[in-house]
């Protein structure tokens, strides 16, 4: 049994990770922290915890809803970091230094270069040197590294939705790196805080974009579809050219995100056809828990609650472009879940430990 | 491991039974029937399942999503069957002949007198002498009986809300047979076929009363009540004069039960208070690992996908009526969760086995 | 023309205000105040009005989307204060100093009873002596006394569904004063300010009931429905006893009143059918161009953004209850709509004067 | 006073023509035909005209809630077809050969070429000689020629809001032929016939893309943005290349398309500003009383109820492409509303007549 530390529980991916932790039978939270919270009770700040933990066979409860919130994280073997940017990274320095592993849910680690950091998040980088050694915490494609890691870097909801959709096209050198990524969010993407953009009579019945004057996820994707291309061995011989422009659902949970690619065209201007591409993208999920490739649309309710990703590629002949549509649980897969995933991963646990459940349906 | 069959398990009431089961340790599921749908797998019915069910250490996987849909079920320890009344009394008397203990989800065996079985569901019974034999599936009230009996009656959704609300006032004698139960349902309750009251134009951003000249529901709790008082030693002097109405909500998941009660008043006028009510509450449910009394008003969101009902008492002094407002999923301890959780008692488990997870949320 | 200002415009009722009187003839808004915004356009703080206002036929238009939101109103014949209580009771000294009309939306005065006030909101009354020659703006009820005020009270939104549901059965002496209002009411109704109540992750997909401990929205409707009861020349022989539980809905707009009340027997025992029940209530909104007697179960949705309401009236033979299902859309009927038909009344214009609009649907 | 008839009123854009053909003074609907409904009234099939039409000052009346629905339309000046495809060619022949003049809300008359109709619709068209005389009715490309013709083709929703969107930057010549359209809309625009797509509980909190392989308003789009390059003198050198992907949102009404196309480089490798851009569009749009150019994302729900959509251009510099947000209420400008502007245009009546409602706000 490790001990497991949630900084900021307070925040939506703090109460995730309780939720999914509850379910893990080898890491146990034995303290929290908060801010404007400090003092109360886990189930005082979420009451749909009052329900209590039921332990089953003997095993020992890994969730206490009665524990307090702190100001500071006690000692702990692992640590989840569920704090904004810039603040993650101060906290992050103490737990490393204190030599506990951690799992940043920030995006204070994510991008390696640090000017690009400071050109999107508009401030000096706390810890720049710790750049180095963070690995950017997508399993499927780091699942080597991890495991060597003591800052695993969570990546962002509509980040791992775009890239677990396009990483097998640009892996296979298939796309040219002209791409276009239209992604479709629930409103608990924005956190836990009220505010007028998520007041639910604003909210309820509309959809709308944001962030269209540049959003902090495309240098993430772009990142590491630059990797995913040279793992490959297919590097990319022009820079990439990404438009990205997310969008806000009047729903709680789910990301979908509709990708499209230049599909290259073969000496003799065939393009490779929907099975070809399916084939190809089933054989690089082939031995993955948590992705799956459908022959059919996917819906973002069909991962309500788990940590599954669908994905669904179609060639549009007439167009010659690659449409893929992939979705997952911004909470679950898109943060918690795949920061619990990490998390074994960071102590040779099978990656599904705790993740197993199937989503919520309908 | 107990074999189990699902009787129609394309409803939405089968389907999460899937979902649970997937957590259970000792039900596999080994044959499920459907009656459009004979032929096809699992997974294409419910594409969600196409993320396969991870499993985890070693333990036998109990479902496997491409389990072929039949027309009648294999043989097996258990059955849970969800089809709608007089098709679930057949299914339940050619099971029990086979010698399968059966857990039935329709209204078949709820009622104990065929005459009011009759009256509210305008058909003959098909198989009254069950009646007799049959346990009514509240855990909560008939825990001792359920045991030794092969069928269990599961309760209905705005049922279990209700009674579980309202019977530990009864049991304890402090309100008057005069009882208002103003019900407010997601639309997952109406079940999985499509049609125009759940039609998502006209179901979305609407609320509206249904079964206002009488629901099936209201005599399966007058019933109940009447036995709570009994067990409580507070037997009706006069005949019970209750009023339930049902309402649709615009949301899919989720039950939640206003009932209104005549307080009875002390020899010197005085009524109890609200902390004496709640604590007699709290004991009446102190060692239960699925009810729970708060201080605060309840969300449904607090029991989304999970076994919980939470039950919260409050006595308005002025009009001399005990409130209690109670919640629950309607698709889990309202239907699929709480079968399961009899399906344990049937096998001496306990209940807690399968059910131990969280709700979602937000 | 009438020259109009809107106090608090900012508000969800002040904004309703405008969509509506933009369809007004008579009725000019020439000076619109805020808060925070002061100094900003009225299509600034509300981009829908972007698409400004297109007028027909040589009319005048009554509103300008470019109007600047300014501290105080300047004078006019007539304003609405969309203020909260106290706030509102002090606006409003000022402008009928100044020889405005007024009609209030607050709640500081509509009830008739001083004491009534500050009991239920906790603080002096700021101008007691306007309570008497203020009106209660219920039309259905008052409208022989509005066209003589200058200041008319606007029901609140809960009160006026509840109202006009239950009146006709008191006017008609054909219940007992033992009653219960369970209202379900859509988020709207909690205004323009977020909050974690109204943040959507939270809000949506769930119910709850509030208020439990007492809504100030109760005593209002005390007050009336023992006016009716005397109108109808079948004033209570006792006390009220009403219980009302307000419930947010997780929906935009409307609020549905689910009222039970106890019927009165005749001396044979016997109870009034549907029937006769709906001939009475039929009779008694005979001329009403807003309420609506039907013979079906309303839906909130069939009022959306009109000054409808719907009422159903069903005995409950079994129970000996009268069950009245009545709803309407929470901030046109419920509020500002009820406004411009009370200052209709003021300016002699008939009632449905830019009222006219079906709802939008579905 | 024109008469009007429906046919198929009971379809979602009937009832949307009937809401908003109340509040139009010009035209008076005398018939309305169904299918499965033949002999009902209209408020019988659509209980919320049961609040009747109120009418103002002397106005006649323009609909009769009680209008009995026949098989055959009667004789008048004017017909909304609103059938489905096929069904409504047969009945616009019959309507034009009784000199009826024909507004047709399905898609047989909106594509010029019977070979690219019969290509998609997967049938043979059954009135060609019809599309020579048909006007595609998009107000703003076509406002010359509908006054002349007697048959409108009224655009499909996902159609208006990516053609409106488009078009002027088309028009301008500022893009190349190179378009992917990702258009969201609500759950209304797959009509009022229940299906497992639109049933609450599976469309609720879910977002899913559909049409992957190829949806029908694709060529309808492709055929006008040709036309609009040609109006604005800059015919396309090379062929379009469209790729446009619907998506089913979880709410009732309202579209909106996110347009990416590629931006041409002036001689020196510059693209236009932002700035620029947006000034061509709001001078495009200009005199539009019902398209409207703004500097921030739109919402959807500002259109909601109302004839309006909102465009916001802006210039992604990096990626070199051209971002286009263009939002509509799809039963509105995107099929009744446009229909009744069309109507307008037929008989010489200001194009905003029965059209000047705000939309419904929050």
């Amino acid at each position: 049994m490790m001990t497991v530390s949630i900084v900021n529980v307070t925040s939506y991916t703090g109460s995730e990770l309780l939720r999914l932790l509850a379910q893990h039978p080898h890491f146990e939270v034995i303290s929290v922290t908060g801010r404007s919270t400090v003092g109360k009770r886990l189930d005082e700040v979420f009451p749909f915890l009052r329900a209590g933990v039921p332990t089953l066979e003997g095993r020992h409860p890994t969730i206490d809803p009665r524990l307090v919130i702190t100001e500071e994280p006690a000692q702990t073997d692992l640590s989840f970091v569920c704090l904004p940017h810039a603040a993650a990274a101060e906290a992050v320095v103490k737990l490393l230094q204190k030599g506990t592993k951690v799992v940043d849910l920030s995006a204070d680690f994510r991008l390696r270069d640090v000017a690009t950091y400071e050109e999107w998040y508009k401030h000096t980088h706390p810890a720049p040197a710790l750049l180095e050694t963070a690995v950017y915490g997508l399993c499927e494609m780091y699942r080597e590294q991890i495991p060597h890691t003591s800052l695993v870097a969570n990546p962002g909801c509509h980040t791992t939705t775009a890239i677990l959709g396009l990483s097998p096209a640009f892996a296979a050198g298939i796309v040219n790196p002209d791409v276009i990524i239209d992604s479709k969010t629930g409103i608990s993407g924005g956190g836990r805080n009220p505010g007028p953009s998520y007041h639910f009579p604003e909210a309820d019945e509309d959809v709308s974009a944001y962030g269209l004057s540049g959003h902090r996820h495309m240098p993430e994707i772009a990142q590491e579809l630059v990797v995913a291309a040279q793992q490959g061995d297919h590097p990319l011989a022009t820079e990439l050219r990404i438009t990205f422009v997310p969008h806000l659902m009047p729903m709680t949970r789910g990301i979908l995100a509709t990708c499209y690619a230049d599909l290259k065209q073969d000496e003799n201007g065939d393009l490779p056809t929907t099975a070809e591409v399916r084939a190809l993208y089933e054989n690089y999920y082939a031995n993955e828990p948590f992705v799956h490739v459908v022959d059919q649309a996917p819906h973002t309710k069909w991962t309500y609650g788990s940590n599954h990703c669908f994905i669904y590629p179609i060639v549009d002949q007439r167009a010659k472009r690659l449409i893929i549509v992939s979705c997952l649980d911004n909470l679950v897969k898109g943060a918690s879940g795949q920061a619990i995933q990490n998390a074994n991963l960071l102590y040779g646990l099978p990656e599904i430990t705790g993740l197993s459940s199937l989503g919520v349906h309908p």
